[in-house]
This record gives C-alpha cells, sequence and structure tokens, in this order.
C-alpha cells in the first residue's frame, strides 16, 4: 500500500547488527522505509517520489524542517501479541496504566515509562473477548492504532512482530525484517505492490497468493498494512520490524512451525526492537 | 461473530412493510437483531443466551433497566459509499458537518441534523486518499465506528448498505435484508456462524466461500461484521440493515451485476432505513 523513502545511511548501518548477534543473514533490510513528515502531508500518493525530491521538498519548508529537527520525545510500539510484548515491557521496564488511556470495555492494554530520552509505549490489544486469545489482525491493529495516536500524539510508530517469510525471497526463520512497503493481500481491490503483505489469516489460500507474488513479498503478517494505513491517516511516520518464524512456502504446515519457533524467534524480535529504540534515541525524525 | 436476541414483535411487524412497498419478499428478516445494554455488560459470548434469560437479567438490573427506558435519542448510521449516503442526507434533511468531529486529515465526513425527535448522523468515511474511492471495508468501517461512538455516544448505530446475496438462501436484487449474525470469511480463524459475512473483497474465492457456508450466510457485505465487532467493544447495540445488488451465487460477474443494480436498489435500502429510523422514533432500546 505504501512505499516509502529510504532511511540515511546511518540508520542502515546501525541496522545491520553484528554477525555474532544475528549470523546470517542479520537484520534483513528490504529498502527500510520511513515518512517524513512532509512526505505525508497533502500527497496523494508514495509511489512516484524520489528521495531527492523529498528533500528538496523539505528544505522549501520551513516550520515542517524545524519540527523535524526536535528530537524524537514519544514511541509507540503496537504489538499483537502478549508472548511478544512482554519481553519487551520487561527490557524497557515498563508498567501497566493503572489509570486506563481508553475506553471502558476495551481489552486494550497500554505499558508505558521512560527509557533513556524516550517516552516509550507499548500497546497489546488484549485478550479477544469471545474468542480468549490475543486480539490479532487488521481491525484490532488499526483501532489501537488510531485510538493511541489520538491520546499520546507520539512522533514515531513502531509495529513489531512475528511474520511468515517467503523462502522464495531468502527469508528464513529468525531472519528480522525491516519492512519497506505495505500491502494488504486478502482484499482484491486494485492497490499497489509492497514487501510487506498483510492478512487476516495465518495461512495462505491460492488467491492469497497470488496478490502477495503481486506485492513482490518477502514477508507475510496480520497487522503492518493496518498500522500504515492509520499511520498515513493521521501522519505519523512508521517503523516495521518483523522476525519470520515460519516459512508461508516451505514444506511445514504454518500453524505448527510458528509455535515451534515463537520463543526463540521472539528473543531476536526484542533485541532488533531495543536496537532500533536505542538507535533512535535522542535523534530527530530528520536523521532516521 | 454475533448472534444476537430478538427484537419484540413489534419490529418485525413493522419491518415487514406493506406489500406495495416491497412487492416479494418484502424487508426479508433472517432472525433480526438487537443487542440490549445488559446484554452487552460482562458478557464473554452471545450465543449462549437466550431470550427468557435475557429478560430475567435485564428485571434484575434496575437501573440499567431505567436507562434502557428512555428514548432513544441519537443514532449513528454508518454508510460506506456516498451513493448509498446522499438520498439519505436529502430524506433527512442532514447538513454537512462545517466544524469536523474527526481528527485533521482523515476523510471521513458526518452529515447531521434533527429529524422527528432524533439526533441523526451520517457518517460516511469518505475517499479514499490514495485511489480516490469510497474507503470501503472493515478498516474504515471499523475506525469511523469507533471515532464516531467516542465523539457522539449514540443510543443505536444502524449499518446500512447495499451486498451480495445467496440466491441458495432465497435471495433476490433488491431484497432488503435485517441481519441478525455477522460474521468474517476471509479471516481463517475459528468464529461463530452467522447470517451476514463480511469481507474485504467484493468477489469471492473458494476459501471465502467455504467460510460463508460454514457461517450459513445469505448476504455479504464488506462492512457489517467490522462494524458489529466495534459496537459489541463499545457496548452500543448495532443494526443492520443490507439491501441486495448482486446475487454471489448467481452466473452474472458481481462487479458488473451491482454497478447494474446500484441505484435502484439503494431507492429500496433508503426507504426501508427510513422505515426503521421512523420506526424508532420516541421508542426506547426496550421497546424495539
Amino acid at each position: 500500500m505504501l512505499q516509502l523513502r529510504p532511511p540515511k545511511q546511518s540508520l542502515l548501518e546501525m541496522i545491520n547488527p553484528p554477525m555474532d548477534i544475528f549470523p546470517l543473514p542479520p537484520l534483513f533490510i528490504c529498502a527500510p522505509q520511513f515518512i517524513s513528515k512532509s512526505e505525508k502531508r497533502g500527497k496523494s500518493s508514495y509511489k512516484t517520489r524520489s528521495w531527492l525530491s523529498e528533500v528538496a521538498e523539505e528544505e522549501a519548508m520551513g516550520s515542517e524542517q524545524k519540527e523535524e529537527k526536535e528530537p524524537i520525545s514519544t514511541i509507540l510500539i503496537i504489538i499483537a501479541m502478549q508472548k511478544e510484548a512482554l519481553p519487551l515491557v520487561n527490557k524497557f521496564q515498563l508498567s501497566e496504566d493503572t489509570d486506563p488511556l481508553f475506553p471502558k470495555g476495551v481489552p486494550w492494554v497500554r505499558y508505558h515509562g521512560v527509557y533513556r530520552d524516550l517516552n516509550v509505549n507499548i500497546i497489546w490489544p488484549g485478550k479477544d473477548k469471545l474468542l480468549g486469545v490475543d486480539s490479532v489482525g487488521t481491525i484490532s491493529a488499526s483501532l489501537v492504532t488510531y485510538a493511541s495516536i489520538q491520546a499520546l500524539n507520539p512522533d514515531l510508530i513502531i509495529n513489531a512482530g512475528t511474520a511468515g517469510g517467503f523462502k522464495a525471497k531468502g527469508a528464513c526463520i529468525g531472519d528480522v525484517f525491516l519492512a519497506s512497503d505495505v500491502a494488504f493481500h486478502d482484499r482484491r481491490i486494485p492497490i499497489p505492490v509492497g514487501k510487506l503483505s498483510t492478512g487476516d489469516s495465518l495461512d495462505m489460500c491460492p488467491h492469497d497468493e497470488a496478490s502477495i507474488v503481486a506485492n513482490d513479498a518477502a514477508i507475510k503478517d496480520m497487522e503492518g498494512a493496518a498500522v500504515a494505513y492509520v499511520a498515513d491517516l493521521l501522519s505519523v511516520p512508521p517503523i516495521f520490524v518483523k522476525a519470520v518464524t515460519d516459512i508461508v512456502d516451505g514444506g511445514k504446515p504454518t500453524a505448527e512451525e510458528f509455535l515451534q519457533n515463537l520463543v526463540a524467534v521472539t528473543a531476536k524480535l526484542d533485541h532488533a526492537v531495543t536496537q532500533v529504540v536505542d538507535f533512535m534515541n535522542g535523534k530527530c525524525l530528520s536523521e532516521l
């Protein structure tokens, strides 16, 4: 759905961690993405804009450029599963809200605190009231993204989570991706291509597969494109950090492979998210 | 997803209009649904609750019962397409918001005004910023439902729109349905059955078809289950009024049949919505 400008080289270098942390490939990058504030205002499409035109436009925009030069202060980390979220909650020493930020009745949980110079908010959509399982999928993701932006006015959103990977695109279990492009694959309406493909099922039916191939996706998740949609709607730049738990085009049953790898891959995901957060500490959006 | 208690007989009678308005079948009802406020508080599932236990519980709840005895005052009508919405905007003589209710940047449009004794709000999610077409589908529907409930605190939500119908279930072009049950068909995770089945595509792939058959659906739309999800989350009773523009299991291409029938069927939809609104004027939730 969204194809975004590449970040500065410094982030590319940071985001490829030492080999002893992620043997091979390390933090896998498919054209990492950031939306600058100027990019997001009054543009009908991200597809046709080049990095250079972006920079030229930024220079012509006095006040907005200034805004980008203030250090990042408040970040929002949207994580669909409790098992993915809790290690990071501990890592950043966050506390659960005692006076909930969200309307009465919703299961959404906010963990927050100060980590280095950043106000860090991890939002987990909680358990589905009817099914008793984590509220995965696009609707919960879009709702918590919307409500959290309204309540917290963050500088930046990180959507972190596990994902399926495509071996045809070189993905292996435990790879961590920074996604460059996002698209939906289970809504058969015309959409631009993307590298992270999002849909509301864990498996992949032939129609979804055709969309995913058209999207040229290397990874597949259940939230990313929804977070991107709302982030774009409300003009907050998103980053997608996705760790591969299962190979979608491999031979193993997806659910089984996912569960088998969840704990180990979540550790890699959490490590990568921490790296991203550490990197942005004290920086401005324009430095990413 | 949600299976709800039947309304009082009076509504069933009202909702079947005179034969000269809808020849045959008139306003088609598959077990019409209403959520009472008491039903929505603290319950983990709607599937196991009977009408009788509901009434007994209501009688045991003093203050909440009182609340249900106040006349319905503010209603929210969520409509995905501008062509569906505008005839009703004119019918109810509503005005577009000049001081928008929603955050800067979102394309959502609110039309509002007083019709009889009701504060009527029609919410249209507007045009998609990237694609320039109506913002159909579950994410927009869930977001505008959430944001509108937060802003307007309505007594009731009506989700009105065109839909595909299944001839195997007796649906014909121009039939207007009050849906009793809603479910998603394009997210292959375990969900209870429903009679209105919602997904993010206009067409139907074999995997979706299997889910729709499992849902025992008579009609198929692109918003209903998302509205139901958020309405349930925030404890506002929803009604679904859906008019059939195309026969999903017929021989004609869906998009072609949809466009061919859109204008004529929208007129029937608008008439049915007006009937529903007229019926609820001056009544309490408990009288529906």
